[in-house]
């Protein structure tokens, strides 16, 4: 139980302090943090959870993440379920949490006729620089795919595990570098799913991509990392 | 005796580094550091003090991260006077330094009629951003909830303890990230005070949200922590 | 063989990250992560795959890093081709994949007759702020003979050598915070080659400078180390 | 010997890297790293030589660093002459790199009418902001005071000794974010002096203020931690 409320609250973090960014500061004329601070804030929620629940529930904070460690044989099946659910309901209390706070705000309106409404993910025409939907998916499948690669990796039991923190959470903030103009960045199907269920209209319609291609590629990262680097026990 | 002065060392540097940060370099133009750098500060000013100072006084250097603590059952409260006495006499000593600097720089004024004066902290029409008192207020609890659980996770026996003084220090560099344009982010009730009092004016009337919201989210954090997260004894 | 994979798939993030998010994020009015986001990916690249593949292949990503490593009496001469030909190929495929997701948005083109086109290095008149060939020799020689310092000094056995990972990812990210506008950075054959070739016309031309400037940079580090530094067992 | 050949290349570093990115990359219009770029810069020299060589020398790269150390009770004043030598005729050796790549640039020249002049320090019509030398002597010596409290905590035997690295580098960055505007930030003799030379006329009058507010703070930081924060052995 304990580890479920970890991924509820790490989750909650994530989408709390990563859109939250983006949602409350990205744009703020002269001063405001761009997509460089975006960045930052979306891989410092994972570096800071990792750091404070990790030793709890291993730190996922994403359907796709679990589903990877599941592929690449470091995370058992019959706990998916709990974790997921856990992952969308606290992404989901953040995203209500955020609107909150936003709606005290005069003016505040989503616009979900353009890319990146309420921080939400999109292609085509709600790709924040236009990129199509086969662009999209090749940037969401080979990043999901690297980030589980990534976490894999710098949890091996030969690897220096104690930074695992730091670099997968750094992996985060990467890929927000990367890919923030494509899809306005998901790799996270929970994510995805908050943000699009309050902007609604296309954003919404669109929310399945960014549920299809993070989990092809984690699995695809986790069976390359078992199939290609994994060192076998001595 | 070394405690409070590491308190006292610590707050001072918090407040220095991170108002200083904004007060001096936010807004230079072209070149100037934005939210970015002064969220960046802020973190680095608890980073490198907890490292320094940490194996000391256990690094709080804001009254609301005692408080959480105590809550979270890893302070005592016969500490809690002396420490928060020590943090806000730093904070205002670094305040009273910042302006002595900043008068030798020709045209140099405070303008409490404007968000954000002297660096303080503000709603409503003080707000950078013009958010209301109810989105202040929920912002800056889920801040410091957060922050107080970051910082009983981090330091949890069961967890990865040396990287701590990272995590929480970059936990702070998050929480500007995310709410400079609401409240120029407080979630520490000495720096709060330290620049109000310079300030003076409606900054200074509204400085009671920044000692209430902290402080009771700090206590909501402690208590989440201990009842939902933090693993027994074996 | 794993280590092959591992200087594949770590050249690949490399080239994709990197280079990536200067094709993808650099130039986005307003939010845009400009140089200095382009610097941070380079570097996170390297610190990502260093925890995650380190312990396989020790992490080079780079053949000027494989032969300074060699110079400095850390490497075998005898894997030296393996490294080279996977590290290549790896940041090959990266620059096939940014190119098949940039054509997925309407309206893009590869203009090699300008300074930077698909992210390629060069000077002259294709140096990003106008400087000449022996500015940009210069330039690539000190920076990739002090990259190969510090990885040889991080890695040291008398050093802290888990933190290997930090020091040589974040000295990538010094790296391009200095020399992106003289040479669009290469410090890294394999880069250099993957970007140019795809670029064509005078970038491939060039890219004899970005072998030749990195390779003897990184043998004179590696005698340097050796030579001046490196402390002799007891 | 090797202790002299690492705070030579060390303090090399500090200087082409610190003042390069100043130099090269700060005011690219859009694209440029602004200030926070510089201030990262900084910092990272210090992070990646700390780990690079620190286990040689201990690290200085700055001789208000060596002298606040032998303050502190922690270097031995027999090492000052060579250590200080060591730092300035790399810090030297660096701005004559830095020069010799600029002039490969058409245009380039050092207008020394101007604040900042080839990266160099000033105050009054040499701040960036226009502070007076009060403001400026003062901004040097608290940011120097703590810069070796700092350092000396952070390598406190009781502390967290391994992430000293991390702790000091970050320590500049953060000093860096803080006072550029004011004296375009020294708290390092070697790095103003190098830089005044290149650039002569009033910078190299002024220089004395970056040799005398940054020893004197380092002075007056390694007797209040030695006096106030340290413990004592048990």
């Amino acid at each position: 139980m304990k580890k479920i409320f970890a991924e509820f609250f790490g989750t909650y973090w994530l989408v709390f302090g990563g859109c939250g960014s983006a949602l409350f500061a990205a744009g703020i004329p002269d001063l405001g943090i761009g997509f460089m601070g975006v960045s930052l804030a979306f891989g410092l929620t994972v570096l800071t959870m990792a750091y404070a629940v990790g030793h709890i529930s291993g730190g996922h904070f994403n359907p796709a993440v679990s589903i990877g460690l599941w592929a690449g044989g470091r995370f058992s099946a019959k706990d998916l379920p709990s974790y997921i659910t856990a992952q969308c309901v606290g992404a989901i209390a953040a995203a209500a949490t955020l609107y909150t706070i936003l709606i005290g705000k005069p003016g505040f309106t989503i616009d979900n006729t353009k890319a990146g409404a309420f921080a939400s993910n999109g292609f085509g025409a709600f790709s924040p620089d236009g990129y199509n939907l086969e662009s999209a998916f090749l940037a969401e499948f080979v990043l999901t795919a690297f980030f589980v690669i990534i976490i894999l990796g710098a949890t091996d039991k030969f690897a220096n595990g104690k930074f695992a923190g730091i670099a997968i959470g750094l992996a985060l903030t990467l890929i927000h570098l990367i890919s923030i103009p494509i899809t306005n960045t998901s790799v996270n199907p929970a994510r995805s799913l908050s943000q699009a269920i309050f902007a609604g209209g296309e954003p919404l319609t669109q929310v399945w991509l960014f549920w299809l291609a993070p989990i092809v590629g984690a699995v695809f990262g986790g069976f390359i990392y078992k199939a290609l680097l994994e060192k076998k026990d001595e």
